[in-house]
Order: C-alpha cells, then sequence, then structure tokens
C-alpha cells in the first residue's frame, strides 16, 4: 500500500529453454575480449585470498581465462601468505566459536600493505605471461594505483561490496571515479553494483568493464547483516539493459558486464551469460581446485571488515581437482561443478548458439 | 472465487535495493525523536520479562535506545523476579512436556501485580536516567495507569497482541482509548495492529506512537492458534501510508510507526526501517545480551495467557553478549544477530542514504 | 499454452486479517445450526474409526458438536471392534513394511457389514442423547439407508473421497442422489467436493450440506495416488460462492458448508471458517484424544481400499488429550493443537465478530 | 528489465480438479493407438539399461504398454550385460567417490556397439509377440537404423537429451532427420524438445510422435550441470499445443505427445496425460520391479557421456515389486508408486471422463 517493491530473480529461479536448432559442441566459441585482451573462456576470478595468488592467476591464465589477484590481499600484507593462510584454516578447524574465526580473519588483514610485496606479485604474473589484473578497494585505490600501475599492472579491478560512482562523504575527499578513471592509463572494471541505474552511472565513468553483484556465494552473510540482496538474474539482466543504453546513448562504447556472486555450477555460469553477462566473476567455485592457496576453504573479502565483518573461512568440498579439468574438464562427477566451461560449450551447443554474443538471447524460463 | 484475499510480503520476502550514490558511516544519523524525547538509535525494547528489566532498561537507554518494561511483568508480582526466572529455565530444560512449562509459566503470572513492586521499579528507572517507559495491558491500563504515572513514568506503552481502537464489550466498561489517552499527562504508544484500518483508528486516539505487529518471532505460536498471521514488510507499509493520510488529515500531526515483530538480524532491522517505520521494538534479538534477565531463553508476553497462551521459554542462542556489542557493535561474528544498529548504519550508508526518514524511501525488491 | 490452470490456496497460505475492532470472548457466540439440529461448535467429527465410535460421538454431542460414525466402519463388521483396532496399531508399530499394514487395514475392512451391529450403535447414539448422524458411502446408501434410518438415524452423510451428482455408469445402477434424497425423511450431507460446480449440483440435489474436500490429512496419500489436490481454502470459497448462488436460484434455500481436510490446528479451525465454512469436519485433529477408539493414531476411510488404499494407520501424537480440553480447553501448550473452538471463539474476538456467519466476512492475506 | 522469462510449471505445482461427475473404473478405456499399434496402457519405457533389456520389454509388452530397448545400451556393448550391470551396482555400492563410479559407468558404455548383439536382441523381442521398438541416438541413427529395421525393428525411437528437427554442423554431415524419416518403412518417435517451437519443428519431419522432456528424474542432473531445465507440465502443455496447430496446418496429421521425464507416482502418470500428453515414457518407476535388468537401481542414458556426464547409477528404492502390479496394480502400499495405470483409471473415473483424449480436458489448479 505504501510502498512498491519490484520482483527479482535468483539463478536459480530461472532455467534456459532449448531452441528449435542445435549444434555441436566443435564448432562453438567461448571467447571473450575486453579492451585489447582476448580470452578463451569469459572467465575472471574473485579477488579472494582463499583461491588466487600470483601462482594460480598464471595458471588461470594459461588456460584461457584472467586471473585478478587482492592489490590489498594477504599477499601485500605478509612474507609468508601461504603459512598465514594455513594457520587460519587450522584455526577455523579447531575453534570453539565462529567469533574467535572472524577475530583472527580481521587480525591477518590489519597487518599494512606492502608497497614491495605487491610488486613482487605483480612480477610474477608477468612473467607468467598472462594479463596482469589487480584489484584494489574503493578506499585505498588512489593511494596505491599508480604504484600497481608502474609495476606493470595492464587491468585494474576497483571492487567493493556496493560501489558507486558518486559516494558522498561530508568531510575528506571521496575517490571521484570519473577523473581517477580519465587519469589512468590501463583499463577499469569497477563494482559490485546491482541495478540498472547504479550500473549506468558506473559505465559513464568511463570503465572497461562493470561488475555485477556483491560477490556473494553460500560463504557471505552480506545479506544477514545489511538486508541488501541481489537477486543475480534480474541484476545481470538490469546491467545488460544499461549496457544496451549507454552504448546508444555513446554512439558504440561497449561497458562489459561482469557477474559475480551466487554462481555455484556450470549451469550457473551458462545461465548467468543467458541474462546478459559477457563474462563471469568465480571465486567459491574454484576453492575446490588442488592449486588454490586454501584449497578447500573460501571467504569472502568482505570478511576482512573490522567493525562488520560479512563471512569467514568455510570449508567448500573437495580440495583435489586439478584446475583444468575444473575449468574445462572432462568433468569430475555429475554435480555441474567441474568442467565449468566445458558445461557452458556444450549448453549453447544443445541451444544452437556459437558464441557469447548469441547466447545472450537465449529463451529463459522462470520455475514456478 | 467467493473470497479475496490480499497478498502480502514478510521481512524474508524483500531486499534492499542500492542507489547509484554511496555515502560514508561517520555521515549518518540514526537519531530518532518521539514527543519530547530523543534517542540515538531507533530502538524500544519489547516489554518481555526475558529481555528486559529496569537495569536493562537503563543500560539500554544509555546506549541510545528506549527500555520498555512490563508494567505487569514479574517484577510487578514477585518480590524476587529473577529467582522466579531462574526457576522457569530450569524446568524448561528439564521438563518432559511443553505442557508442564507452559503451566509454570501461567503460575508464575497469576501473582497479583503490585503496586509498591511497580512503583520501586520505576524509581530504579528513573535514577538511571533513561526515559521511563512502562507497558500496560488494554485491560489493566484503565486501573494502573495512573498509578504508573504518579510514580514518575513518562512513557505510557498500552500493547496486547492485538488492539483496537473499538473494543465492543457486551456487559461491563472497555477502554476507550481516545478519552484514556486524553486524560493523561504522558506521550502514550498503542498497538499491535497489523492493516492500515486499523494503524488510522489507533492515530485517531491521540497516540504518539502505533506498534505495528504482534511482536511475534520465532518463540510465538500466535499463526498457529489464532490464524492471525502478519507478513510485516506489508503491515509496516501499510501502517506509514496510514501516517501519511493522518498527518494530511489533521494539517500535521505525525503518529510514529514502530515495528514489534520478526526482526531478528540487522537486516531486518534496516528492511523495517526501509518498509517505513521509524523505529523497531525487539524482544528475542536481545535475548542474547549477558546482561537480559534471562539471558540466552525468550518468551512473549502472550505466554502467560491463562487459557490460550501462545510460546513458552525457549532457548534463543548464546547469552555472553555484551548488549552494547549487541547494539551498536563492533560485530561479533558474521550473522546479523549483532551491531544490530552499526549494520543499519552502514546499510543507509552503502545505500546513499543520511537519516531515516530519507532512508524509509530506499528502493525495495521483492525475492521471485 | 495449451492449457489453462486456476490459482489456488491452502488454508496455509492464508492468514486472518484483524479489523478496527475487537471483542471480548464472552461476547461471541460460536454456535450452529442445521436443519432442525443446533451444535454450541461448528464441528462434525470425520467418519473414521480411528477417532469415532457411538461413545466418543455421544462425548463429542454433549461438548457441543456433531459425532458422526462410520456406517460401514469395524464397528458394523466386528463384534469388538476395539480389538481389531488394537490388532492393526500393534502390527503398524512392528511391521516392517508399510504394505502388511495396508494389507492388514483392506483385510479389516473386508469383513461384511452387520445390520445387527449397526442398529446396536445406533441405539448406543440414540440413547446418549445427541443428534443421531451415521455415514454411508455413495456405493452402499441404497442398500443400507433405510435400514439405518429405521434405526434411528436423524442425519444422513453420504461420504465419498469424490462425490458427484452425476455418476455415469455403462452397466448396473448408480445412485442417483437427487430422487434419493428426495425420498428419504431425514437431512442429507453429501460430499466430498473441490469446486464451485460440483458443489452447486450436489446442493440441487436437495442436499442440507455439502462437503467440501476429500478429507484428507498429513495421514492421507490421495494426491499422490491420484493426483487431484485440494487448496482448501479456494475450495471452501469456492463453495460458500455456490451457497450464494445457490441462495439466489432458489430464493433462499440455504446449504450448509463444511469444510473437511487439512485442518490441523486451531488456526486451521478458524481459517476454514473465514473462507466460508459454515462448519467443519476433523478427524485427525482428534485422534490426541484419550477417548478416541484408536487413541494417538489414525487412518482416513480411503485407506480400506481393496485395489488402490490411500493412507494406513500412522500415529499422531499424544493420545492422552481429554476430549474437552482438546475441544474447548482450556489449552494444553501452546501449539494449537488443543482448545481448537475456544481458540476459535479468540480468534473472533480478537476481529471483532460476534458470530459465525459475520466472521466469514473477516480479512484475509495471501503470504507471498 | 532487459530479459524477459516465461512462467512455468513443474507437475509438483498442478493438482488435477474434479468435475460434477463421476464414472465407474470399469468402463473407462486407458487405450492408446500411434500408427498401426496399440496398446492398453500409455505407457513406453524410457531405454536405460538399468530397466528394460528385451525380456522385460516383453513383460511390458504383455501387460499392455510399449516396451523400449537402447539400441546402443549395454546390450549391445556386452555378451553379458546383466554381469556388466551387477558390476556397476556393486561398485557404486562400495565406491569411496561417485567420480569411480562415473567413470566406471563411461568405462562400461565404451565398449563398440555390435550388431551381432542388437539383432539377437530384436530377434528375442519378436519372439516375445509384442511391438519391437528400440531407440537410437542421433549421432549413430544414420549409421545403425537399417541394420536394427532389416533385424524387424517395428518402431524407431530417435532419442537424445535435447533433439532439434535442425542441427547445424561446421563440418561433417549432420542428422536430417525429415530426409531420414521419409527414407524409412517404420513409423519413428523423435525427441526430447521442450518447447512449442521445437516439437512444430520436430512434427514437420514426418515423425508419428514426439517425446517432451529430458527424460530426466531425480537420479539425472541435467539441469545443475547445463541450467536446461523443463518445467514438464509447461512443456507437455506446449507441446501438445504444437500437435494443434499441426493438425490444423496438415488438415490432419496427428502427432503423438509422449512425456518423459519428473513423472515418479501415479498421481504424475494422471496429471501428465491432464496436461495433453498421448503416453508417459517412464524409466526411474520401473526401476523397482522385481524383473528391472537393474532392479532397485536406476541410471539415465545421459550417464554415459564421456565429457559431460549427467547422473550415476543411484539405488531408488524396493527392488521386489512384479511388474503387473506395478502397472495394472492392486497397488502395493499407498505411495502412488505402484499400479500405476490402475490408478489412471481411477483418477479418470473420479473426474468423469472414459478415454484418454477426453482426459485431456480436466480441469488443473496451480498451487499458490
Amino acid at each position: 500500500m505504501g510502498r512498491t517493491a519490484r520482483r527479482s530473480y535468483t539463478l536459480d529461479d530461472i532455467g534456459i529453454v532449448p531452441t528449435r536448432r542445435t549444434r555441436s559442441s566443435a564448432d562453438i566459441s567461448t571467447a571473450w575480449q575486453i579492451d585489447a585482451y582476448r580470452f578463451e573462456i569469459p572467465l575472471l576470478t574473485q579477488p579472494s585470498d582463499a583461491v588466487v595468488d600470483p601462482d594460480t592467476a598464471v595458471a588461470v591464465g594459461r588456460l584461457g581465462g584472467l586471473g585478478v589477484i587482492d592489490g590489498e590481499g594477504l599477499w601485500a600484507r605478509h612474507a609468508e601468505p601461504r603459512r598465514v593462510i594455513q594457520e587460519l584454516i587450522e584455526l577455523a578447524e579447531t575453534a570453539e566459536s565462529t567469533e574467535q574465526v572472524v577475530a583472527a580473519v580481521q587480525q591477518a588483514y590489519s597487518a599494512p600493505v606492502s608497497v614491495d610485496l605487491l610488486t613482487e606479485a605483480v612480477h610474477t604474473l608477468r612473467d607468467g605471461g598472462g594479463t596482469v589484473a589487480v584489484r584494489l578497494s574503493p578506499q585505498n585505490a588512489g593511494s596505491l594505483a599508480q604504484q600497481v600501475i608502474s609495476a606493470g599492472v595492464e587491468l585494474l579491478v576497483i571492487q567493493g561490496t556496493i560501489v558507486s560512482a558518486e559516494h558522498v562523504q561530508g568531510s575528506g575527499e571521496a575517490l571521484n571515479l570519473k577523473s581517477f578513471i580519465a587519469d589512468l592509463d590501463v583499463p577499469v572494471i569497477v563494482g559490485g553494483c546491482t541495478n540498472y541505474q547504479t550500473a549506468t552511472h558506473l559505465m559513464r565513468t568511463g570503465a572497461a568493464g562493470v561488475i555485477v553483484g556483491t560477490g556473494a556465494g553460500m560463504t557471505s552473510t552480506t545479506d544477514e547483516v545489511l538486508g541488501i540482496e541481489v537477486a543475480m538474474a534480474t541484476a545481470i539482466a538490469d546491467a545488460a539493459a544499461a549496457r544496451r543504453s549507454y552504448l546508444d546513448e555513446t554512439g558504440g562504447r561497449y561497458v562489459h558486464v561482469i557477474a559475480a556472486g551466487d554462481i555455484a555450477t556450470s549451469a550457473d555460469v551458462a545461465k548467468a551469460i543467458a541474462c546478459g553477462a559477457d563474462a563471469v566473476m568465480l571465486g567459491e567455485p574454484l576453492s575446490e581446485a588442488d592449486s588454490a592457496p586454501a584449497a578447500g576453504w573460501f571467504w569472502p573479502p568482505s570478511a576482512a571488515h573490522p567493525a562488520l565483518p560479512r563471512g569467514y573461512p568455510l570449508p567448500t568440498g573437495s580440495a583435489d581437482v586439478p584446475i583444468e579439468r575444473l575449468l574445462n574438464g572432462p568433468a569430475i562427477g555429475a554435480d555441474g561443478r567441474t568442467n565449468l566451461f566445458g558445461a557452458l560449450r556444450r549448453a549453447m551447443a544443445k541451444t544452437g548458439y556459437s558464441d557469447l554474443k548469441e547466447f545472450q538471447k537465449v529463451g529463459l524460463s522462470v520455475a514456478h
């Protein structure tokens, strides 16, 4: 009566509807290109210390995806990050209360960011041969961006749980994304956002890509803490609509939409693209890889917040899947948690589409 | 075919939608003012003996909220209420059937209300320095109101599960809220109600605030016993609409809407305000406070009904959270059960609103 | 695309919405009258051997309701029905497979109906002082009706899972309800039906009451076996609409609507009346009475079907509730399973209605 | 905003609504005829090695249904298929991970198809006296069809998870269904498909029947792997609409619609017909038959896929139901898993319909 609310849908709510045509998997391309960088599979890694470090990022790059590392992660704060991660996992396995675990995570992330460590990590990435992508938080982007770019970063990801083009601050200076991006020499991906209006404003900052979603998965509690909930199918479709409007408004500037959050299986990957995403950013699903820093465990970047943590290290499943089978198959088992992009390829074949851009038009159904 | 029913939504059904703007938490005010009384956080305690007694009410006041104590609670019936509460909990822990527990609760509340004990409790509150607020039932408000006001009560809460402005009684006298409130020297908050029409009528009684909802939570069984169910998101939005109409009708009298029931996490607090509430009344969520009289246990006031009890003492979780961290943080763990109002502040920041009145306009989504 | 389906609602889907008025429970009447018979509570017993036999029916009558016994039940087939029931329960407690239990139930009900036993039971009922009501199946009503009426039956209930006014049979004679009812000297209640059209046709047979629903509860499997599902809130509202149309069509003949099925708590009783029922027929909820023949167990009449049984004896809860507290309170515990009609009275009071006919107009909400 | 999705319903979402008429079960026919072949019950077996082999197919034929065997099944690859099946089950019972089981299934199905074994199986079927029906995959239909027809196949089933009339292939030849079917001397059933457009195109290939659905049940994971989900009630209704349009378009060619997938109980069988299917194809529900090759276990044909398996052997329940009771009753127990077609007959009787074609018009309701 007094309020209206918009009906929204999760990826679970929807299904892909086959068409009257099918194709061979062999004739299908899952390639994705942003700015000058081309990738064989539409994958970015979520910059969580649990799943990606410079070594993993290099491996992901060789398999066709884009490994994004957290410029404010444990790698940038500790000389022996793997030891810190092991200690967090051991504590999580034995702690009597989750409060202890949350406190230990906050502690580990309270160490200062070291520019030396960051630079070293970037070098490892660059030497590995893939595209060098680093994530910074909106709070610290201003102070750290030039340094990481000097160190060789090719793609900058500015990502918080919720980011806006217009951050109002009573005192002190806030990050002006538009002028900030204009001053940089590298393409920038920004996010997350969750609706048409914010996506449009983020596109207008000059970003090459916009992240949709808060990156949340099973191990995140943003919805219980803040009440901010994102129904990803609706959020992606909204951002894709913003992409079309902005394309028209600018006479041809195409800003990529990257879906981050609530993507657990190969079916979810296919549905995210089907809803209009150009690529997906995966965190939790990569935690089963044997090469993941915290193999078998995951926590979101927001777990480190000093006053309002959202999530903490939780076990996510097996820890022994080779990353190549996880991404490109053949599948291990039949639960949709491996061969994530081989299954995308097959879903496209079964519905008769030959590239990602076409597949964004596939029919969708909504469960009752 | 023969009947129409209105579609309604719970707080769980809805989500808060970010806008294109964000703010710093530091620039945000969660202050709330009713009549001459101003509070830093929009909190009233549910007058349940399980969570609030004069001492807790004083503590809540110091932390910025309003502690409401039950004028017909165990405090007003027993010289050693803490002992009675301990006995109820011990029985609940060992009883073979819930029937025994229900009967013991009924028994404990069958002792007569003592005006001396009530007066003593009010003095404790007044000496504590906060606003002195006491709840009376509609049945007993007539006989007890003047006494508690004489004892120093500043805000009177008249609250039953369901209260109406127009109680029809064949014989005997019923409480005429309008003339009753007109005769009192203190502002009155009345409720609960669940829809537009009743909220409007309660506003017309001259009340300073109207309670929306029956105060139900996990430990209440009103819906199983009476079939009266309240979808809080809809009920709050309805009452907020009534507030607007009444504001217009009276040329400016603003009656506060207080949401009571089905609020379990900080997300629910934020959603209740987002739906249009001016403040929330919390019971169960406060039962984890180490200072709660029945720390770790809860029962609703309706558990004491002699013929049709709805609820009984049930364990609700830990019992060792300092009340200040429960209300204002920092959070313990990541489940949204602590730092309830710090998280509200952050939800407002993330969506770009600087005060509660503005935040009532934030966008809402409805899960499929 | 090729088919349309009507949206329908269960009692669980809906909630009762309070009005701007409340009343005292003392001023409320739950009386119900059908033909010349008046009852203080709107209760008929489901004619299941598990919950009602002549003795229980007498007790129910004394408490204000109408006890209906099954004219084709174990009472009419065995000289010692209580022993047969005990054996069924003992088997159900120890059997290795439900198939054995189903077979034993079929066996017990394969004994022939004895007119002597039936007559004896009717005498017990008549001597008990209440209204004498017996249920017959549509298949056997033709051959048994005159006998039970001669024995003193005052109200005849003709009830199958699904009954229609128009039973088409290729060979042999079918029951013509209209001429059958016209020939009888007693009022007849018929059912179950589940929609407007069938209810209308059953009303046109001259019945005094029409049963809505298949009598199903937790222990019935009609929906899994036949696919025939009844969303009771919709079915009751439909039948009430048929009642209004038929009232208009006949210039004043009021046919009572009796809701049978999916009523488990006092909330469900209140909701059934709120949807438009004049009375409820209860089976499973009465099985907790200490006086029930199979106290603590229940099976529906359809459990006895030789080729397609739907349900079998299942434990339903405690077996020690005095029938008077079950019906009229005070409640034992707070789960809505006792004080079924005291709670109805209170739900009416809380929403401001003074009799059942008025309460049929109370507002309803549908959960999202 | 940017995308539209069609609302769709599963068989669980809907219910059958009785009419104002009932009939005797004795007057009802469940007969179904496709091309020159008439069947007493509208049943095709899903061509899964777990439930059907030549012997079972003969038994199903004697009971009035159509046994379809998998022309590329274990029977066509191994001289002792029963031993292979036993080994798979033993492994599934003891394996430490599902990955091992999946790998063993892939291995068992990697043996080459032997035309001799296939021919021998077809002879067994023909000698058994029923209609000889064999399934081939779209990939292998071109190379194997003439051989199985020469061996005596009377009905050819070309079935993959998703099949289209128009398979686009960059290189190599794809199966042109239209010319392929035109060249064959036997009627062809093709599928699965899931929507109106594809069903129409498959009808235009000259097929005698079109399969709706992917054949999925509890043991399939197609939805988790590919994101392709089929809400069967909607899919069947769509295909039935395509049947009507095509009937009109061709001036009288009636293509049968066969529902395959998500049919677990007799209620589901009745609902599938009620939605517009002419017959149902059952797999998992037949796995409880004592004569099933893998009695008590099931896996879908798609479990054998070398790179993207969807499903693996899982236990499904008891393994000791005589196939005649499973299909035609009397029922064992009351859970709708036996007497599948006797219950269909009764559902038709209870709603007053005398044949399947009429029953396709029965009313449907959608649960809230």
